[in-house]
């Protein structure tokens, strides 16, 4: 294994500059414009997969983007990996805002300024010249390894689902690895067991046929803005709870041991305060804002539109009026059943003086994993060789829906081993990759797979 | 007399084909393409002056469009109407759903099609007509009379309030008549003695400098447009009534003369219902329809924005959210005092997660003249003898805004005598005008004069 280790370390250089030519694509999923560079994005990576030692290397078509598979399985009765990650990135607007070209990655303070940086082109890369040190220094993997990289996380991931569900043989695997999400802090390495789920919904009200003049008619009719705002008055109580009869009945309380492994954690309320920008924190009193945002279910208005919102000043009744709502699900609440309770509610607090339609969006189950599970365990041991700290075991309060897709289609655990920082702005102006934290996490990948194989 | 109605009997041909010249000009303020169009209906309105026989007739410049001028005052002891009146009409989109082009008036089962048939040209004309009448037949009015006809009251009559203020004595008079309204319904011609104001705000919340992922933040900031929905929802009580306090303290009760008289309107309330499309008619039970949108105070939500409103679903946590709202006011709010206890309210109610921006936007006195008033009197009797029935006394929900300029600066009752109807689509496409009641008003504005002049 010090083999493996000492060509990472000797490597470092030639990493930096491979990790450029991938970052310099501008794979943006979301825009019809850069299809070729997401096609060209893909077939890079088929080509850097190959480099690596890879085998079976292929583009599969999807409706969509293709998504890259490759695999080496020659390690007989060893567990296997399945690797996910994504080689599509987010658009760079605002343009202006950028210190350096985003397509022409540029180090900076031991960083590497580039879309897609840290989401997810420098996540996978580490996790592919880890296979490349095993296969070039020991000619073989300790475990068998199968690596999927799509081309549409940022754009919902709406082909991935159907292709895990289409292709089961031939990505049954024993746990998934998936390394696009953040450490809990600089220098705090962490190993993520839990996720929360979402319920998505848009509401829509109607009053009447058409806009009213509020004099002629105001006092006479139902005002679906006011509605709107009477309904989801009644989400919530004062104290942040969530009124939706039987909303609570299956979430998973927190345990004492995690309620006081979090209190431990370097988390500073008045930074994060002052951070967002907000007057006062606000909440659930009886949590922590770490237990607010990892473990508690949430109940937010995503979206509000009705009536005249431009300059000045229009004496409308609005005829309609809508919400964007959207339920955070924790470990045990499923998202149908969330819907189904939520929908009898709004339906009892409308009145009939309004039209209500109710359209179910996105739906995703939260997701846990018990830290105790040996791979969980495994990852721990292997961050902890990578970067010389024992990682920190958290949550995190939003959702990445493919985490419940493997775990739902193929029956097998996740491990969540981000190495990406929380001001890395991952969806903004000047994202980055810590480079110190990309070669730990080179050497942690390493050691990951051995980690993994000693645990049969 | 008679001499004077037999001949706008006989000219009822020749009437028609100016109005038709008239409603050609497409006159629409909102639009500056339409400038040119403007000044020229400016000069055709005071050419018209000049031909019915008004004196001193003049444009007085503004710093938007010009206000036309004309006078006659040979009447010495007699009293002094002042009328007021339009000639810039609404525009015209969608303007496929015209059935005849909106600049080229055509009559179709006795009702004449035409932008600015009913709001305000033909009323305008009306009233021009009957002065002609009473000049070409009798060489002289009963009474003395200064029109004024402004270009800007479809864009919020912006610079009429400070040429009231510095033109007091050229516009000097004992009643102002208006007739820029409708009559309660077909068949049933009435003067309004009563209409609602106005305060207009709007309300801007921010919670956090910029938009939060619901997943990694929701639990932990208050989010702004769940805020506005509760600051909202405390607005009204379930019944209707509104919860500021200290609101309902000057509202003048309806006399039980008044309820007893509009007990009596011919109004059909299943009607009024299917004609809105409305589920269900809302608002104060203590009161009836007519009674809630003539006589008592509205708050009503006329905008909210928050978020992300596009398609699809975006986890947000809005930075902001923002709501327009006004409140209609009745005899004897006054729009400051409301302002005051409306701002004192909601920043009792805001809580102190989220920074609260007030702005005022709009306000207008509510008016009202006794009924008892003698020109209101002589305003009925003419209307009774132009159309042959007795005219209803009635109040209007909206606001006119001039009608409380006259009242405040110049000091004198205004007489609401309106002959469009309540389905003349004013703002909407296919503006008509029954040419029965326009040719009806003709008659009632010349008896108008008589009647104003035997109270003297």
């Amino acid at each position: 294994m010090q083999d493996v280790v000492d060509f990472i370390h000797t490597n470092r250089d030639r990493y930096i500059t491979e990790l450029k030519q991938y970052l310099a694509i501008p794979s943006i999923s979301a825009l019809p414009a850069h299809a070729a560079d997401v096609k060209k994005c893909a077939e890079w990576t088929a080509d850097e997969m190959r480099r690596v030692g890879l085998q079976n290397v292929k583009l599969v078509e999807t409706p969509g983007n293709p998504i890259v598979y490759g695999e080496w399985l020659q390690a007989p009765g060893a567990p296997t990996i399945l690797f996910y990650g994504h080689y599509d990135v987010q658009p760079v607007d605002p343009l202006e805002l950028w210190e350096s070209p985003p397509f022409e990655a540029t180090i900076r303070d031991g960083e590497i300024y580039a879309r897609g940086a840290a989401d997810d082109k420098g996540q996978v890369f580490m996790h592919l010249k880890a296979i490349e040190a095993h296969l070039k220094k020991a000619g073989k993997l300790p475990v068998n390894i199968k690596v999927i990289v799509e081309g549409e996380e940022e754009v919902g991931s709406n082909n991935l689902d159907e292709f895990v569900r289409q292709n089961k043989p031939m990505l049954a695997a024993d746990v998934v690895v998936i390394s696009d999400s953040a450490m809990f802090d600089r220098g705090v390495p962490s190993i993520c067991y839990s996720l929360r789920g979402l319920a998505y919904y848009q509401i829509d009200l109607r009053g009447t046929k058409s806009d009213l003049h509020s004099g002629v008619f105001g006092g006479a009719v139902a005002n679906p803005a006011m509605v709107l705002a009477q309904i989801l008055a009644q989400m919530k109580d004062r104290g942040g709870r969530i009124k939706i009869p039987g909303f609570y009945d299956d979430v998973r309380e927190l345990s004492a041991e995690e309620r006081a492994e979090w209190k431990k954690l370097p988390f500073n309320e008045k930074k994060y305060k002052k951070d967002l920008g907000a007057p006062k924190l606000a909440g659930e009193k009886e949590y922590s804002v770490l237990e607010r945002v990892w473990a508690r279910p949430t109940f937010e208005v995503n979206g509000l539109l009705s009536g005249f919102t431009g300059d000045g000043a229009k004496t409308v009744i609005p005829a309609v009026a809508m919400a964007k709502i959207s339920m955070r699900l924790v470990p045990d609440q499923n998202p149908d059943k969330i819907g189904q309770l939520f929908d009898a509610y709004i339906r009892k607090v409308t009145p009939s003086t309004v039209e209500l339609k109710v359209t179910r969006m996105h739906g995703g189950k939260p997701w846990i994993t018990e830290y105790s599970n040996p791979y969980v365990q495994a990852a721990g041991r292997a961050i902890e060789q990578g970067f010389g700290r024992t990682p920190v075991f958290c949550r995190e309060g939003g959702s990445i829906p493919v985490v419940s897709t493997f775990q739902e289609e193929l029956g097998i655990p996740a491990v969540l081993f981000g190495v990406g920082l929380p001001d890395e702005n991952a969806h903004a102006p000047n994202e980055r990759l810590d480079l110190t934290n990309f070669h730990n996490g080179i050497v942690a990948s390493a050691v990951l797979y051995q980690e993994i194989a000693a645990t049969k």
